[in-house]
């Protein structure tokens, strides 16, 4: 396994293997990696020859006052994860590899970064779409690998590709969650046992509301105030629960078809995200 | 020659020649081609293996008022002219293939696409950036040739090729000059015979400017006032004269190195812009 900081060296592997035929998987993660990032890795097996996931804390995704700077890292584990997993390079570039000075192109996907995590982020969209971009354009994937945990995200990615005409097939995998319902998250390790505790109630809500919309409620204020009501005890502050049209991340007056339901919440200083998706017609829910 | 109108098939094909190991050469053109976009098909010859040109006239970077309507199309003939300069592939997707329902990603170049042309057209250098990204991402050309009629616009896609991490080699070349001067322009062929004639005092103002600086003033906003004295009773409006560093595009209050002399004007309502770059050290003008 290769370990690979600077963009040049990057692009020199992928020309080799573009020349050679090989198939690129690319799984962009912050690092600090869990199940939930080796879920994506996994997903690449058998449809790529070559795997590439990128490490890096991107700065411009973060707004002032949040937790760029003590977000986790460690590199270390991380390559070890790698390793494991049969990654070929693990591309890790600085900060000034990544915005240079004079540094001034952003992307922006309109529609899909406003709203839910957008409200509260200003920014943090525009961040993603741009660093994501230069990745792509660095790696020039096949496939790439997105986390529905992180569901709104995942739609603007998928739209950006689309809208900007990127040759890269995106897929979205299923989120992956500790034994009582937490989804991973690098920054539960923020948490206290207690508060780590209690964040197993995200979870829930987000499953009781489920059961609502799938036993006829198809308000969706009503809904969202049944999930606030079953968690409202065990957070310390609900920032947002939405609902929305999946994929087409539309509000709705009344429910139908498939239904994001979307939140983020606050516990001991860390904000935690959860989605569930509900398939009215089918009667599913899908985590 | 082939003429590709869907991504689908343009893909396709670079796909192959990929595979083949072409060279790529791109000119992306609003068509309506003249002796200008010539020069620049002319610029790939001998460092690419494969030639693509671009027909399309742009909707998002028209401001609302603007000459989108108007703005002069001859497919046949830019047919006869990419095929006489032997281009392999003109592709020419229609604004619904461009930007589907839904669209509603953007590139912006912060810096460089404020002051000058981006003053008066409010989102056209988002526009450009926007479709040039698209176009980089469909085409995947090796190199790419601009001209330097448009320097702000040649500076706007260097900093995004930088910034994006696009694998692109961007050339810029001369402007390609009438005999009295004049600036190739497919916006030339808005004017009178009368407003033809008068249009070659933008060129003289240009020079008459150059002259200021290498005959020693150093005060810019001198040397613009000269500029404008020189064209004012020719033109119809001076939207803007500017002097800027070049390639580095800053402001100045003290002229130094190379200078970016620019500027706009209208004409029987067609706006016509120029420019040409004085090095002061070497005491040569470029146009």
């Amino acid at each position: 396994m290769d370990v690979v900081r600077s963009v040049k060296s990057m692009r020199d592997i992928v020309r080799e293997w573009k020349r050679d035929g090989e198939k690129i998987g690319f799984v962009p993660t912050m690092g600090y990696l869990h199940k939930g990032h080796i879920s994506l890795i996994k997903a690449l097996k058998g449809i790529v020859t070559r795997k590439v996931v990128s490490i890096f804390v991107n700065p411009i995704q973060f707004c002032p006052g949040e937790d760029f700077e003590r977000y986790p890292r460690d590199e270390e584990r991380d390559l070890g994860v790698c390793r494991e997993e049969g990654v070929d390079v693990v591309f890790i570039p600085s900060t000034s590899e990544m915005y240079p000075e004079g540094f001034q192109t952003y992307v922006e996907v309109e529609n899909i970064s406003k709203g839910l995590c957008g409200t509260a982020r200003p920014g943090h969209f525009r961040g993603v779409a741009t660093v994501v971009c230069k990745l792509f354009n660095i790696i020039q994937p096949d496939v790439a690998v997105f986390g529905r945990k992180d569901a709104q995200q995942a739609l603007l990615i998928q739209r950006m590709v689309k809208d900007l005409n990127l040759d890269v097939d995106v897929i979205v995998v299923p989120t992956v969650r500790e034994e009582d319902g937490l989804a991973m998250s690098s920054r539960n390790m923020y948490l206290s046992p207690e508060g780590r505790r209690r964040a197993s109630a995200i979870f829930s809500a987000l499953r009781c509301g489920a059961d609502v919309i799938l036993g006829g409620e198809r308000d969706p204020s009503c809904v969202a105030r049944k999930i606030r009501q079953a968690m409202e005890d065990k957070v310390d502050k609900v920032e947002y629960i939405e609902l929305r049209t999946y994929p087409g991340f539309a509000p709705m007056d009344k429910l139908a078809g498939k239904v994001l339901v979307a939140t983020a919440v606050w516990i001991e200083g860390a904000r935690l995200i959860d989605n569930i998706v509900v398939d009215i017609e089918a009667g599913e829910i899908e985590l």
